[in-house]
């Protein structure tokens, strides 16, 4: 196969050792002001840099991570570690999002779980994790909290804002919430607004958690997690992240335990088994309070609220675009994202939308690095030209545009 | 809209009231033998018939119901029911399966709740319900025993046996297993094996029923039933039986509570609100333990097992098929469908493929009354002439076939 992730990141174009930093942000005087209207201070924010910031301050590139990821995009924490950052196959030396050309920014969103504020961390004013105390944070805090974090670094312009998934909602927020701060966005396989099934999807997520015993309220910080109701959201989660083809290839109907049908409640089919692994795993990594947050604030993703139509909503916008969707994903399908490209058009916007050939699913944009690449190293080597529109390679664009 | 499922069953074309019916077969000396090895036996079938059977015995329709159904597809059972059978739309006088001309049958599967032995009968060997003891009971066995029923009834062949869904597996098999017992089948919106993604769902809807404290290992007859599980497997369900456009255009983004975001864990949009009603309405007709046996029944379910092709299986098979597909239907897409009309024309079988245009998901089976109506109307009427393909009206007939 073309693009086998397992072949795409030798470690010679890593970044090699990295070390997470961190700042907290927002002091009492100065506090976020929620959308939901809680202010919230002191709040500490997980961050990687890869590369370096130039002395025009004009090469840094944000990215933001989907639902699971974390800060951690790129290389690797420790001599020991056996898996670099989630996004390594796309950040190094001679890569996409090239460290030798590109100062690359990941921060763990508002509300996570990997070093950023959010239900697991310690409420300052009570001395105990925030737990359901935690205020409901959105697409839009985050990028607030985010852009503090540019501030911080001392980035006036970022050259471009990148992210799959709900990584891409964060990027549609950033063209829209500081139009004077990017010169670029490149939302890929994302939704300018959650849809009723991927909104179902995640109550139902959510319903495991609140069912699990364990889960206590959200009071389960030094006993048992809700680790049964996790994994369960988790699972259904990764139905979603996979095609019905996808799934053919990967396990078909292959039995995991024997040859014939064991006519018992066992991980008979390896679907199941995957299925098993990948909540168990989730599990010793992600907090439940926390997922039950992030789905929420997913949810509540809508670019138009407030506005008489997405192309009013995309007005602010001020930058060149890059949209990526995959044939494949059924979880933010193609129309949607045709959807954004067609709403700037109708705005004069300088839009690119492409539609990459997969079967992977919406798994796709961590999967197709070859692809992604491409499209990548063609748009941000033409940033800076006169060109209006980026000369994307044409067989990765000869693909149906935006109707 | 063309067929609003409210306004196709006015009470005038009923069958009226109707009794249930049940009789206890499968004697101690002739149990039936299942696939998973087991014996069983004392098996009670509960089912309904409605129309005659006439003199030559050569008018009995079967119907197979889905994994939610039940023996009672048409009528009433008591003057004060609010609503009727599952199928009243298709039952009944002047209707599809015509009252006046067929003699219909539909029997509550093995291994279900709704009067037919299953998990929550009293195992007599016990006195107390099979709970998790129940055998593993496939496909199948399920048609083993509706052919003993209708060997009980003194129907020598039936003139077509017919079912949506996992009724529509049923169908399959009884073509294959008792060839000269079926003179047609219709087969709808079904597959002839269950792909890794509904296995996926199956599996994760099982989990959140073993995660229910209340589930006690299946031991919760007489107590608190694992209700919130059962729930969240039917929330689940019910998700993959809508299509996005259908939920699109059912909930989109609509809020239940007020105008703008609450933000709070609540039912917030009305799609949230449909699955809990949805969920819960279920837990009051149905049982948890069933749940886990059907849909296990449901994932073994492949045609091909044991035969070197998807056509050598169906080799048995001896009648007219009508095979009927929906186009927005994900849970069991119309490829798959396709795939059955293909193995059939591969050993010259007399197959009719449609694929109804529809936006209503897997769902269109019980909604798409008119077009369904119209399709059985024309097979049924031309089964006895001796046309080898039975005269389908154009405006259906003209949908893509098999490729």
């Amino acid at each position: 196969m073309e693009n086998d992730p397992q072949k795409i990141s030798p470690d010679v174009d890593s970044v090699g050792l990295v070390k997470p930093c961190s700042v907290v942000l927002f002091p009492p005087d100065d506090p976020l002001r929620l959308k939901c209207g809680v202010r919230l201070s002191e709040i500490r924010v997980e961050y990687e840099t890869y590369g370096r910031l130039n002395e025009e301050r004009d090469n840094a590139v944000l990215i933001c991570h989907a639902l699971s990821g974390d800060a951690h995009a790129a290389g690797y924490h420790s001599a020991d570690d056996r898996k670099p950052g989630w996004w390594d196959n796309m950040i190094g030396s001679g890569k996409a999002l090239d460290t030798d050309r590109y100062f690359v920014v990941c921060s763990n969103f508002l509300g996570g779980c990997k070093g950023t504020t959010g239900p697991s961390s310690v409420d300052p004013r009570t001395g105990k994790p925030y737990g359901m105390n935690f205020p409901m944070v959105t697409i839009h805090d985050m990028v607030v909290c985010q852009k503090k974090l540019i501030d911080h670094l001392g980035i006036d312009r970022l050259l471009t804002v990148v992210g799959g998934s709900m990584g891409g909602m964060q990027v549609l927020e950033w063209a829209v919430s500081f139009p004077e701060r990017v010169a670029s966005v490149i939302p890929i396989a994302t939704t300018h607004r959650t849809s009723p099934q991927s909104i179902a999807f995640d109550e139902v997520g959510r319903q495991a958690i609140f069912n699990d015993p364990n889960w206590n309220r959200g009071d389960y910080y030094g006993g048992e997690a809700p680790d049964r109701g996790l994994a369960i959201a988790r699972m259904i989660g990764h139905i979603t992240y996979l095609s019905d083809k996808s799934m053919h290839e990967k396990f078909g109907r292959d039995l995991r335990l024997r040859d014939e049908y064991g006519y018992a409640f066992e991980q008979e089919f390896q679907v199941e088994s995957y299925l098993h692994y990948q909540g168990i795993q989730f599990t010793k990594r992600f907090d439940a309070n926390t997922y039950l947050y992030i789905t929420k604030a997913m949810d509540y993703f809508d670019m138009s609220v407030g506005h008489s139509s997405l192309s009013a909503s995309l007005q602010r916008a001020d930058c060149k675009f890059l949209l990526i969707a995959f044939s494949s994903d059924w979880l933010f399908p193609p129309y949607q994202m045709k959807q954004i490209a067609n709403a700037l058009r109708n705005n004069g916007t300088d839009v690119t939308y492409v539609e990459i050939e997969s079967d992977y699913g919406h798994d796709a944009f961590l999967l197709e690095a070859d692809k992604l690449t491409r499209m990548l190293s063609a748009f941000l080597g033409f940033l800076s030209s006169a060109s209006p529109s980026p000369a994307v390679p044409d067989e990765v664009a000869a693909q149906p545009q935006a109707r």
